[in-house]
């Protein structure tokens, strides 16, 4: 049976997984209260539709960065696909060309990022965490660069890694057959503890640069010509920053996995938007399952909106075509609730489809 | 035994149907936020009766475009009676006539709106779904006005059907009794795709006019002398737009069928009733079930309330009785909260009967 | 084992009933919303303790109407206490009587005033329902003055009776050895309809006047020189009427037995005493198991507060036993309430003592 | 298998201990709404983190009257450690001196305080419960002077105890192995009441002083030269007092094991911190259980906050290493908290860290 809406692909894609896989995809930081408030802040939200508009053509198209999206929506960057497919993020940059969407490819990918340029077909970002080795991280962002990625997404969310207990408690660590060919070959990871607490923690420990401020910033500005997004912010005052030094502003809290007990993604972009006031792009991730999320975030000030755990149910669910399967599910929430919202397109979505 | 609330009509009513039907009725869009919402937020309100008053006698009548009613509760418009009683919407009609109430019949009939006119005994309203085929239109137009209805409520919230999963899930389809004879013979109607998805959605996508906007209700207003009721409302600025073009406004989310997460009912009417500022008719479904439900759409401005699955119930529970019984409950209910709230009629009942 | 809390001595007094009567004492209107929120709204309400204070002597009494209470608890009118125990309405006076309370008797007494009169000990108010046949008024009230009852306290809210819809449903009636005899004989009773709905609602029907207003508290007034309390009351615009007629405040809503989602007592109370300002004297009673509610109530400008299902727990519970236990332990907690808030005794509690 | 954070700590504690010492450690007063409240209202609290701020060294030591911690985090006073572990109050004061925390010892403590002083190496604080007797006070006061502890915690919330009711249902009384060697020997305690009601209840209500008030502070001020924190203050008006009086103010509801319904903690923390206004130290305990509650009420005016229950938790899941394992998670979790906010060290956490 086709699955009907993303909840019914997750439970097909959690049903695939081991333990050691989904609880790391599905957990969240200590007790999950970001986790869960970043779904029920968007789902209480109150959508207040405009009626008699000609909806006969839904345009759902969007732009970031300049690369026109089918529609406002991408794949967030997350560690890892090959634990939910052999194909892993090959599998989910071709759904994401062929959905017209655009794949944030992870630091932490299990694929090389050249055969996942392949895969994109220039709907491609790459996601940078700042590593201690400069030389290394210059390394990955010239193979990004190389390999057609069109935007460095650098996480500053994440000098440490967030405490998702139930890794911690089972000890998480890839399988042998997967690495991190980005940042550690497969024999270093060997070595890396694993008989106390999530080998991951421990990797990223030493890996991160976790003394990287605003005012380094003009050293990434160097490395590349690409533009820069910061993900991870979640105040007015780091969205002012954020502009300040040129970049574009992705409002995030890692899918509740850092910092738990802190604001949820929705509740923080009014006032990211705000501060930001068209001077760059805004995006946000966190909790995003149903077309009214989308057009909730857009109508917050989110240019689009970004799938995490999302597209890893799909991937798991069923390779490329699972990927596919809940982008195109998406897109056509967001058209019907564009339609029944009494939008033509995306433009039209502004504060007041909002209650309050 | 007989049921002593609407709750008991409807379990009974569920009871009866099969899984087809029963879905149909029972579904809201995507999660059913905004089906729930109708309803919680109608409980929640908080009455302020007064006390002392003479309430040996008590007028539970209301009038809706001349038609007096004998209390402010009439049957909103909804598809396919056929699948609750095989004496369908005529069933329906002759209990709303009975009760002094007023029968919606919907384009969607399964019974011709020649017969239902005759059972309703002048106490129709019929419910448009206006077509790409303006012909058809103007024919259904012609059919309601000569069997009797009052006013058009032309339906303005659903140019697409919203997503009623477990229709798309379990492939809702008309049995081979029933058809819908305003729009569709069966023939046609055998041809449509069950394979994939809602019957209703793949027949309605083509059916029902996208393109019609504000301007075109100057076409609609040229093919009757019948008042006209926007059903659909949500917002002050669809109000005002309705009353500016000559309509009434019946503040509706389709009983949480179009648009998952759109505003309750109740929740949308005071800013719509201010908009209106009396100038026309203001009504409301969603989520009635009880008399104190009445009274606060009405302390909030709505002069009728309309029941959609509450009618369904009763029907399925007992045909014409069904409903009937449904009405008089309700009614005596109507009366009681009257009483107890310190009113002598509708007229008493402000929004100083409501906390806050 | 002795019981700890009034929680307790429900269960127990639950326990013993049969369903007729357990039904009838525990149900409230329709949905039960204002039953629960009577208790929610108590319960949510946060102290702001004093420390510091010399507790070592507290002082819980309390005067109503110029009787002294030995703590700020009264028991509230309820019918029918032979269906909790057998020595009825005077186990309950007794009780009253001993920890130097006040029982209201209700017109709906299984047991005659003059009775009750005798074990109660001059703590005694009389409830009265306005009946149609005024000399059967004028004569119950002269046997209440005689009796020793200090206090008319005339019940405003229940013009018809609120519909307990187990009640309808299972048709409660009074059994055979039990009657109402300040109303009505047992060979009347007998005749009243059994077979549909609540024999006290066919009951009721009839006896109780629906048209006395304000206008007709003067012929009330007239007939006694008891002081008048008007029980029932939810709004400051009643409030307002009550003192300029001469009567004191008592806020209800029957425990929510009448209008279903009307206010909670103890959300009413705020407007209830800023209206009365002193004037008069307001009690409060809906959802009281607690010595914290006592207090809050008293916070908010009630005198004192009253027991309805409470009492009757303790007397299906123990007889006169179980009501003395009921209100010793809310004594108890009354004044270990006091002391730890920081205040000698009553005078001292006021609105400062509440969160906002 | 380690655990991972407090709340399996807590599960392993719970495990280890009988009936009678697991309601007296779990229990709160009545209902159990300020228990609740004091955690539900800090993991309600959200966090706006700020990025890109220099990380890579986290100091997370504060300072309590003059006593340099590792982290703010101190074990509150809580009543007879003998319960969880043989060791009693000398584990709980070596782990804490270990972690460089401080140990508040309660009067009931089960171990004198002079063996207390040596386990915790100078980190000791002393909770007094001010007694009838005034020349015991005094003894015990000179005891603690001489054992080291450096500061006078006077519980001021509790002239009465709380009625914890599991605790009166099941008849709570010391084993006859422990004591309470600071106010009473064993021998008097054999004399006290346990057939009815809770033995501690007995025994506290002759023994402490009812009628202290704050004119008696200075009696208090002349018996030690000692800083004196007064534990139990919720309100703005006592802290102005404590201030005025010389004295630290330690936000408190004793766990909600007083007066419930009081306002919890976190809840009170900013009026009293308002008022304070920096002139004197502010503590918090009640309901902390994560790195982010120890933010959220230093960002509120906290200076550190402290651990009833879960120290106790601790100590029965392990004795001293049991607390030393909750004292390491809990600092961990601070670092981890600051760094994820964007913190170096505590005094960068303002109010500006939380939403609203
Ligand atoms: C399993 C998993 C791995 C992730 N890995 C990364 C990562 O490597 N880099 C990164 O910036 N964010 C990572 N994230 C965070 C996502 O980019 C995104 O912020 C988050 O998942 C959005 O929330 P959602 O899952 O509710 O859609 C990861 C998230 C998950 C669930
Ligand atoms: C089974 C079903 C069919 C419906 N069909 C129609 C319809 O054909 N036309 C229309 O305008 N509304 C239709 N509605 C919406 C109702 O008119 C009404 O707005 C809604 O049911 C009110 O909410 P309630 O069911 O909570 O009372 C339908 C509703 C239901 C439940
Ligand atoms: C079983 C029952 C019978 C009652 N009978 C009467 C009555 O005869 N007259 C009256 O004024 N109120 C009556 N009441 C209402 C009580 O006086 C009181 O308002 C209510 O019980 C208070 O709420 P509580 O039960 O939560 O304390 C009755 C209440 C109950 C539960
Ligand atoms: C079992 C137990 C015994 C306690 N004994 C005392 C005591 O002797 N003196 C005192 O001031 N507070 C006492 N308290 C209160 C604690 O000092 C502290 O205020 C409270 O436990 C903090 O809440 P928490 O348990 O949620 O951390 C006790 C608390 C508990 C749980």
């Amino acid at each position: 049976a086709e699955a009907v809406n993303l909840a019914e692909i997750e439970a097909l894609g959690r049903a695939r997984l081991d333990r050691n896989a989904l609880e790391y995809y599905a957990s969240g930081a200590n007790d999950g209260h970001t986790l869960r408030a970043n779904r029920e802040d968007l789902a209480t939200l109150r959508l207040r539709p405009r009626m008699l508009v000609d909806v006969s053509h839904i345009d759902t198209s969007a732009e970031v960065l300049g690369l026109p999206l089918d529609f406002p929506v991408g794949i967030a960057p997350s560690a890892f696909h090959g634990l939910a497919h052999a194909d892993a993020e090959r599998a989910t940059a071709r759904a994401a060309a062929a959905a017209g969407s655009v794949m944030t490819l992870s630091t932490f990918s299990n694929t090389p990022i050249e055969e996942v340029g392949q895969a994109a077909a220039g709907r491609l970002w790459f996601q940078l965490y700042l590593l201690r080795d400069r030389e290394l991280s210059r390394a990955v962002i010239a193979r990004a660069e190389a390999s057609g990625a069109r935007a460095l997404v650098f996480t500053v969310d994440a000098p440490y890694l967030g405490r998702r207990e139930a890794n911690e408690r089972h000890h998480f660590a890839l399988p042998p057959h997967l690495s991190a060919p980005h940042v550690v070959s497969r024999a270093e990871l060997a070595q890396v503890e694993t008989d106390t607490g999530s080998q991951l923690t421990h990797y990223f420990q030493n890996l991160v640069d976790k003394a990287f401020t605003w005012n380094d910033l003009g050293w990434l500005r160097a490395q590349t010509r690409l533009p820069i997004v910061l993900k991870g912010i979640l105040t007015a005052e780091d969205a002012e920053l954020a502009v300040q030094h040129g970049c574009h502003v992705w409002v995030s809290n890692h899918g509740g996995r850092q910092l738990d007990t802190a604001v949820s993604a929705v509740a923080a972009l009014p006032e990211v938007a705000d501060a930001v006031a068209g001077r760059a792009e805004v995006y946000l991730d966190g909790g995003v399952t149903r077309g009214t999320d989308v057009l909730k975030a857009v109508a917050l000030g989110a240019r689009a909106v970004f799938l995490g755990r999302a597209a890893l149910w799909g991937l798991a669910a069923g390779g490329e075509a699972g990927v596919r399967q809940t982008l195109e599910l998406l897109r056509a929430e967001v058209r019907l609730a564009l339609a029944l919202s009494g939008k033509q397109n995306l433009r039209q979505v502004g504060r007041d489809l909002l209650m309050r």
